[in-house]
């Protein structure tokens, strides 16, 4: 299979990658070669299904490495609480919903409508305690096509009632849910989910360490969003030497195998130094950050020190599940943050910004989020005709401006590994 | 006329107030009374039409402080400078383009139709130097419906070549410009527009003080909007005892007339005393003021201080023209300050941020902004049935959530006077 259209893609956070008239080759679910037009025609390759997308844009799909899909139905609202109040007030009442296997599947199946829509292609995904409805997501997930890292949450003290489990009955439920999800053989995957250190005793935290290390799965958790929880990890978890060692004890931050960790606010240098040893991911949630009034995660530090990064909506502490809003928000804060904060953290650029939403992120997935040679064909067709400089000859413009003003609307096709999961209007046919 | 539906709008900046199934009586443009359907048909009132919006959200007109319409054309690009760097490399070249009538004529009318379709019924709006096109975005926003004040900018120092006008001329086109708007009689009006001080003479200043006088206009510019510029301030204006002095000394600082100023990111306290006094409107640009890397304005302070302020989107400093985006980007800010600038300054709620896009703004233009008896019949009818809360029975959380979540297009109406200028479908009509 061939995609034709105008390609842009990164190599590394600095390298932003552009071929006006460009086509992929794409086998197997995988990108074969990215060249110009007329390089593929004047090749030896022949393709059974060439989609010529014309003047449209063509990128790498989006990776969101933290949201809820549990909290898309109160997107946007009580935006006015700090975040242990916001979920004591709005997240856990809603979460508690998830135990009606009716409501789940109406409400992810709304969740799943619209993320297919949106830029996103692959997700780092929070379910809630409950399997059943947990197992849904997936499923739902599953027949949209995505590929995606779902978790069933663990939460056994610090939690209101019905929202907090029996330590065995809650590790019992998780190997459940792994195993199904595992038996299904797709690109929908278990991933390790303790909600975040308040949430979880030592002994819960041991289980699904070594759940983990059974099953060699990742690990998704939150880790240093706002001082008042910095505090309370302090509190409860005296004997860890950082927020970040109270998951390390257990095999929970990267040294068992992959770990992503939300927000990242406030890291201390031991934790940052653990990180970076581990091979931690940062999902940076700008609008989040700002939304619950968290702070401003130092991105420019994570990019300097090599740290693994990509962008997260943290869907609905974020109000937008749009990945080109979180590519807004990352440059936006980060401005302030160089402002307010500290003027030797330079702003992040547009391709810096665009790195973290495809590549960056898709790093935690392996070889995901460009058009490198052997990287998924994870493909987004973006139809900007009606922003005003469709004419204009520079690509990256193009897209840094429909980054900052278009709709979820203008992802006119998705492909997943290759496969079509949403189209518009049908791209015509070409040959040479 | 009575427009029938779902009701909210602010009588201060801690007051909304929300009737469900309520209606506004529209007499010669103004509101005459704001009740409920039941009251209406208790009442002997009688209405000749009756505009039966159903179950959409029916809002004050959204009043947008401060906007250079000549820049439109560039939104969403060239986010990657300050503002001296910015302008020098992105604004002045595009407003050159605007001594070219055809150019001008175009970009104008795709600047008034967008503005249509967004939540904006007025504005404050910056053209350029070049008297022809600006008159004729009079005249495309007049015959468009709009009430707005729209300033020929002054500029005779410290400008490029092209923008940099002779002083007598400067002034002897604004007073042109001046009297041919003022001779329409309509609802868009001239306003004095000084582009800030660095591109301002004394000479040009004094001058343009006389004619704010002589035809009773008000005055609209920036002020401290970025610490290199607050210095340039400083540097060529060493006689001024402050950047807003520089204004007052020429009776341009509401000393003679209504002002607004946009920005005050960085208010000293002796101008903060010289606003209140004055009267002088902020116009609060929080969008603009991350995407220039500016910083936060302290809007908490202006309010407790009770300084006039109302919200501006800034095109192209400010990449959305969407009002709706402005309130939800000055709640955000406002969040990031309290958190990183002054945890005394509470964050900006929901109902301040409404009440500054629409009420707060609106007494720039004098009774306008609320539905309170006696106020300008600007109206906005919300249609939010493809969210998932048009259900939802707290008005306030559907209004909310539409700002957070919704594109322009949700405006399915707009009145200006109590006059239809957009309307996407037709109400059904209505009887007692």
């Amino acid at each position: 299979m061939v995609i034709k259209g105008n390609i842009l893609y990164t190599q590394d956070h600095k390298t932003l990658h552009t071929i006006r008239n460009g086509c992929l080759v794409v086998h197997g679910g995988v990108i074969e070669k990215t060249c110009t037009w007329e390089e593929f025609c004047a090749s030896d390759d022949s393709a059974e299904t060439i989609h010529d997308y014309g003047n449209q844009l063509i990128i790498p799909g989006m990776v969101d490495l933290h949201l809820h899909a549990s909290q898309f139905a109160f997107c946007g609202l009580g935006m006015d609480r700090e975040l242990l109040d916001w979920l004591a007030e709005y997240a856990f009442p809603e979460e508690m919903k998830y135990a009606d296997m009716n409501y789940a599947e109406t409400a992810y199946q709304s969740f799943v409508d619209t993320l297919l829509h949106s830029p996103t292609t692959r997700a780092c995904v929070f379910a809630t305690i409950h399997k059943d409805s947990s197992l849904k997501l997936a499923e739902l997930m599953r027949d949209a096509g995505f590929a995606a890292y779902i978790g069933k949450v663990n939460m056994d003290r610090q939690s209101p009632e019905g929202l907090c489990e029996d330590t065995a009955r809650s590790l019992a439920d998780t190997r459940d849910f792994i195993e199904t999800v595992l038996s299904w053989n797709c690109e929908i995957k278990p991933i390790i989910t303790p909600r975040f250190v308040p949430s979880c005793t030592d002994q819960l935290m041991a289980g699904l360490g070594k759940l983990s290390k059974e099953y060699h799965l990742p690990v998704q958790s939150h880790l240093a969003e706002n001082p008042n929880e910095v505090e309370l990890v302090k509190k409860l978890n005296s004997k860890a030497k950082s927020y970040g060692d109270a998951y390390d004890m257990f095999g929970l931050f990267g040294s068992n195998g992959p770990a992503v960790m939300a927000h990242c606010v406030y890291p201390e240098a031991a934790e940052l130094e653990l990180m970076k040893q581990n091979g931690v991911f940062v999902a940076h949630c700008a609008n989040s950050n700002f939304s619950l009034a968290s702070g401003i995660a130092p991105a420019r530090k994570y990019l300097e020190q090599g740290i693994n990064m990509g962008l997260g909506t943290d869907i609905a502490g974020g109000f937008s599940i749009s990945m080109f809003r979180a590519i807004q928000d990352t440059i936006s804060v980060s401005k302030l943050y160089w402002r307010l904060r500290d003027d030797g953290a330079a702003p992040l650029s547009f391709t810096e910004a665009f790195y973290l939403a495809t590549m960056g992120g898709g790093r935690f997935f392996g070889k995901v989020g460009s058009f490198l040679p052997g990287y998924a064909a994870d493909i987004l067709v973006l139809d900007d005709s009606r922003e005003q400089d469709a004419s204009e000859p520079d690509l990256r413009k193009r897209l840094e401006r429909l980054c900052y003003l278009a709709d979820s609307d203008v992802v006119s096709a998705k492909y997943i590994n290759g496969r079509l999961v949403m189209e518009k209007a049908s791209p015509s046919k070409s040959c040479c």
